[in-house]
């Protein structure tokens, strides 16, 4: 079962969910009620969809011994939020599988639970059931699956030429502390999502250079003002460190968890920046490029700097089985 | 965090999900809406409920190399579906995290999936999403979690005293086998919510011993018929090995994936025997005893044998985390 060839590492991550979509085969829906999106989505009834995802937590994978119990707990919450307000919904109900070595400390385990349930009472969420198994010592494993609400979701590949591509808050360096300590966006998701002007959007959570593909419609590219990238400090300190730029750190460190949408051609950028500015004063927005038809369908190079037309020297995130690249 | 005292080892199951339970406080709703039945079930709407369960597989834990990869698949979709049966009711979708070492062999993943599939496909149960990452070498972790409805959910503690103690199948010595090769009953439990002579329903998947007292109420007892308790032949057989009696092993070994449910005091066992071997000829019934008075509440010994009022002398399950009793 393990250590021969060909391996689960042989692929990227994104190789490894198109094996999966093909061994489920009729299985799997179309997305948004199958894989694709950041959440699954019911088929609607009268009122509302239902939206579902999942995400895990695991120790020398997601965290480690620098981060408090505490903050794993809220971590795990958090991460799963960032999904649900990707959708611009709300969060209801949540199982929990909590899957631990004999050794593992009550202590931690309580703290990890406070922080948990820290998160999930910020905004209302309710954790009505799960599973508990044994692992070896020295493992940590936790699941958490959300169920919310959405009135009318915002998917992924459903923006168009012209359209305005914008993101939340700065890029980079989160393994210094963001990763741990972020906010999930779901007030800015719910806006965005009867805002009425909003055509697409996810959350970044493997890197700009990873993830934006993924919001574009196949026959799509991104034209990218790279100036206007926001840079986060962290990603600049990373970068002294690194010999790398703190614009490649911006585009493929990963675990940002901010939103990263589109604006209807048309609508006035300035105007929406204003609006945003005045609905959400304490978080920063950055309009970083548009939608535009892809010339060479098909091509590998979907992301372009707008200022010469040239594919992005780094096109990839992280990458779960390989590493960042 | 790890190898400190007090550990997870220092708990029972229940007195982890005890604790647990009063980590999380207002935000785990009372049973059935929260912990503590073998799904969560939703606030009811116009038509009907929905229900949510999540069960992991781990590489072992629930299984090792003995048996297929296929299989594996199929033990982790059917151990979910047993939960749904054991509320009487019928699977929609489901979310599925995957969590392996970069060493998992490919032909051995791909075959897993075609397992799952196949017990997926066989109750038409949609995989809608789900989350993969990344795990030591040598390791791997499956989690499902299934969403379904429900006309009215059976659920546990919810028998009254003079109801018959009835169990489909037969009891013990799962691990030869059939822990990776039973069929979920999910009919069997859309057959009994829909009756209306079932009084309390669950799933036996720790052993009657420890799973049986979580059907009855605090003030309840359960008297036995222990002449009518329906042996494995494996269980037998591990008892010829063991040297304990094939009814400990019917009591103790757990796996068993067998409905355990009430039958109305007032309804006719005899009919009812009768009505369900037309309906489900080909599975097994036993009539195992009747719920009672707990006569000194609060005692631990909520198994007593109808011959002789004693207690049983053997009250454990599978324990999660200290292994059998």
């Amino acid at each position: 079962m393990f250590l021969s060839e060909p391996a689960v590492s042989n692929l990227t991550e994104s190789g490894l969910i198109d094996r999966i979509a093909r061994w489920l085969g009729p299985l799997n829906p179309p997305a948004p009620e199958g894989m694709g999106d950041d959440c699954a989505v019911y088929p609607p009834t009268a009122d509302c969809q239902q939206i579902v995802t999942s995400d895990a937590l695991v120790y020398g994978q997601h965290f480690d011994s620098s981060i408090s119990a505490r903050q794993a707990g809220i971590k795990l919450v958090n991460r799963n939020l960032s999904d649900i307000a990707a959708m611009g919904g709300t969060p209801e109900r949540a199982i929990l599988n909590l899957m631990c070595g004999p050794d593992l400390e009550l202590a931690w385990l309580e703290a990890f639970f406070f922080g948990l349930r820290q998160a999930a009472a910020a905004v209302n969420l309710h954790i009505v059931g799960g599973d508990i198994c044994r692992l070896n010592p020295g493992c940590f494993t936790s699941v958490l699956t959300i169920i919310g609400t959405v009135d009318k979701p915002l998917l992924r590949g459903t923006a168009q030429p012209g359209d305005a591509i914008l993101v939340t808050g700065e890029l980079g360096g989160s393994l210094a502390g963001k990763h741990a300590h972020f906010s999930p966006r779901l007030a800015e998701g719910r806006w965005l999502a009867q805002s009425g002007c909003c055509t697409a959007l996810m959350d970044l959570t493997d890197g700009l250079a990873k993830d934006l593909p993924s919001l574009l419609a196949e026959d799509q590219t991104a034209k990218l003002l790279l100036d206007a990238v926001p840079l986060a400090a962290d990603g600049s300190a990373a970068a002294a460190q690194s010999g790398r730029t703190p614009l490649e750190h911006a585009f493929c460190d990963g675990e940002d968890y901010e939103l990263l949408f589109t604006l209807r051609a048309g609508e006035s950028v300035p105007n929406f920046l204003s609006l945003w500015q005045q609905t959400f004063p304490g978080v920063r927005i950055s309009h970083i490029g548009h939608i535009s038809h892809d010339l060479t369908p098909g091509s590998a190079e979907r992301l372009v700097d707008a200022a010469n037309g040239q594919a992005l020297p780094f096109s990839k995130g992280f990458e779960h089985f390989r590493g960042t690249s």
